[in-house]
């Protein structure tokens, strides 16, 4: 995929786009300011919703976003009128402050369920995060630093698409997330911003086929948060359509596949706790749907995920999750096999057990379960169903930042 | 609910039954001695399922049991041919030694998966529990014993019930599972008896009754395990016929649901690594089955399970697991509270929040969540459907014991 090429930079490749983030304590704020762009957005599927994300569905809806403003600390969820109330203050802080109209600014909020917003502070940091909004590296990596929870680092990804007409198209993002990492969304909120110009339609469609290869294979713990949200904006800076006849180019498509991926990894890796990252390949499953059960029925199994930990090649737990998780199966011909960046080995091959007690699969696929990088490769020879998922082991580190998170 | 009374002495209650258990190492061998009995069974709806769990489908289809034999230590799934043929094996071993059908001989396994059954060790064990055979208390406590893999205590049960007629009858049961408690049935072996007359069809519709209500509604790790397996015997010792004109006498119904739920909630209590034990009670749902989803998510959610483990009185995460559960709900109208065995506070009432921080509610929810027994209560105003679930909190000894299970 010699069209898509990572670079450094986050945000700053973008030409006029400033973002900002500062930060007092557990609560920080993130503003992303790209005026007149056009939007689209996926939302947590949760029936319980924060009041940030019912505001930002509207937003999205009408079209064009020209802010963004996204607070850590506190999810603004489950707070009633006051939630409502507070979101509109916030929004009218930065409406007014960058002289962006009102019903163009989206807002995102992650934390805490359950709490009333400590406005005092969110609003003081909102004030010192507006007045450092730059183009610049720097700037990048304080709006990724500035919406982590209990992220141990920060996201970002930026990359030069070649397209398929020979011109050059730029998109960068920031995520954060690393709870709730759930079966639709995780507890993430993403921006991703492109100099491209689409149309909303084209926009909306482009992601949501990059986030379902994306953001919706990457499990941690199975929870599905109240405030999941991936926002993507398209400034039009490079001049560039890349929608054609209705058409998206094939290369963006790539391209912002690409960077969701980049991006779902990072939080996958920096999963709650995590000491391992856990990738799980299927194919050959009769639909591409049963390839997903399969996929992330291996990536959300508590007793893998704790077994990755140990370094256990305990591989009759992958068994076991491939067979309930709902796709199709026959166990008298599929393959399973793991591998590290060094080593592939087979444990079972077309329904033959191979990895029994003593023998050198199992001594192979032991050192394997070791290793930092864990997959787990599936053919299951009923189909052409091909999928991905991304996830973690399941250490007492989690535990512990889940038994300790509000208090 | 007087026409039930818990008594003690397991299956000695039960007369014309013998039952025993040995161990050696990690591989105990379980006997139950019930000739003639009708029997029926539930079992797991893993895709993968072990080479005994196909075989005493088969046997309890036939509708006569009179001898169970189950081990630990192997659960002799994903053993190809040689799995199929140590359970031959096995059963001819049983059937001889005991003098009863081969065709009789229902057999269950658990342990570890894709690992050959160390034959020598197992038929040796099994023929000392055959020698041990008898009828005491003692004998109830070993077959319970020999069954356990990584529970941390026996689990028995007995009881005697006054029917609408005023007779009385008998049930007792053995369980065991710790891990993989999961959304349909558990990690488990069950094997429940009782002295009452009952046909085919009508043990298989009053086992189904109350496995949905209780091995279905617990919770572990959502693992769910390929060897799950309740068995029930009805030996007719009493000479009562608990089936009048088609109709299962509603106290014998309810008899066996309680000695369900009680071998049910003893198996979350013993979750692998559990400190503290979860109940989950949804009323006012739209339906029964989406009180089910809710109780059962909230029994589920790692995040809320770590919560429970730390005392941190985090109920957002009791909003989101009912939000991402499928059931309808309205935020607006839900009652939400929390219980211990002393105190009960509401957090949300009628869709008012009322644990803010620095209030008296939280100050309380905090207490409860330090209890050793945590229910969540609530009411959805939506409709009559009603469900209970159990589980237990995740702690760093989950961890611990699934990273270390097999090496």
């Amino acid at each position: 995929m010699n069209h898509i090429r990572e670079v450094d930079g986050g945000f700053s490749i973008i030409e006029n786009l400033k973002v900002s983030g500062a930060r007092e304590g557990k609560y920080g704020v993130t503003i992303i300011l790209s005026p007149n762009s056009v939007a689209s957005g996926v939302f947590t599927s949760n029936k319980v919703v924060a009041a940030p994300v019912t505001y930002s569905k509207k937003v999205v809806k009408n079209g064009t976003v020209s802010a963004v403003f996204i607070n850590s600390g506190n999810a603004n969820c489950f707070t009633g009128q006051k939630g409502i109330d507070d979101c509109e203050e916030l929004v009218n802080l930065v409406s007014k402050d960058l002289n962006v109209p009102k019903d163009e600014v989206a807002i995102c909020s992650t934390g805490v369920i359950g709490r009333e917003m400590p406005m005092d502070i969110i609003s003081k940091v909102a004030y010192e995060s507006i007045s450092k909004l730059g183009n610049n590296p720097e700037n990048s990596l304080a709006a990724a630093k500035a919406i982590m929870t209990t992220d141990t680092f920060p996201k970002e990804a930026a990359i030069e698409i070649t397209l398929t007409t020979g011109e050059i198209v730029k998109i960068a993002g920031i995520t954060k997330g690393s709870g709730m990492i759930a079966p639709n969304m995780a507890t993430m909120l993403s921006c991703i911003v492109t100099d491209a110009e689409m149309d909303q339609k084209s926009i909306k469609k482009a992601l949501k086929i990059a986030a379902d290869l994306s953001f919706n294979m990457i499990v941690v713990d199975g929870d599905e948060s109240t405030n999941d949200t991936c926002l993507m904006l398209a400034n039009g800076c490079s001049g560039i359509d890349v929608v054609k006849d209705g058409e998206i180019d094939s290369n963006f498509q790539e391209g912002l596949n690409y960077i969701c991926i980049n991006l779902a990894k990072k939080m996958a890796r920096d999963g709650e706790g995590a000491t391992k990252f856990i990738e799980a390949n299927v194919k050959g499953a009769k639909s591409e749907k049963d390839a997903k059960l399969a996929a992330k029925s291996i990536i959300s199994s508590s007793l893998f995920k704790s077994a990755v930990f140990g370094g256990d090649p305990n591989w009759g737990r992958i068994v076991s999750a491939i067979g309930y998780s709902g796709c199709e199966l026959n166990p008298d011909i599929v393959t399973i096999a793991i591998a590290d960046d060094e080593d592939e080995v087979n444990l079972v091959r077309k329904g033959e057990i191979l990895a029994f007690e003593d023998t050198p699969y199992l001594a192979r696929a032991e050192k394997i379960m070791q290793s930092k990088n864990v997959s787990v490769n599936i053919n299951m020879f009923l189909g052409d169903g091909e999928a991905t998922a991304w996830g973690c082991d399941l250490t007492y580190d989690y535990v512990k930042i889940n038994a300790e998170y509000t208090t």
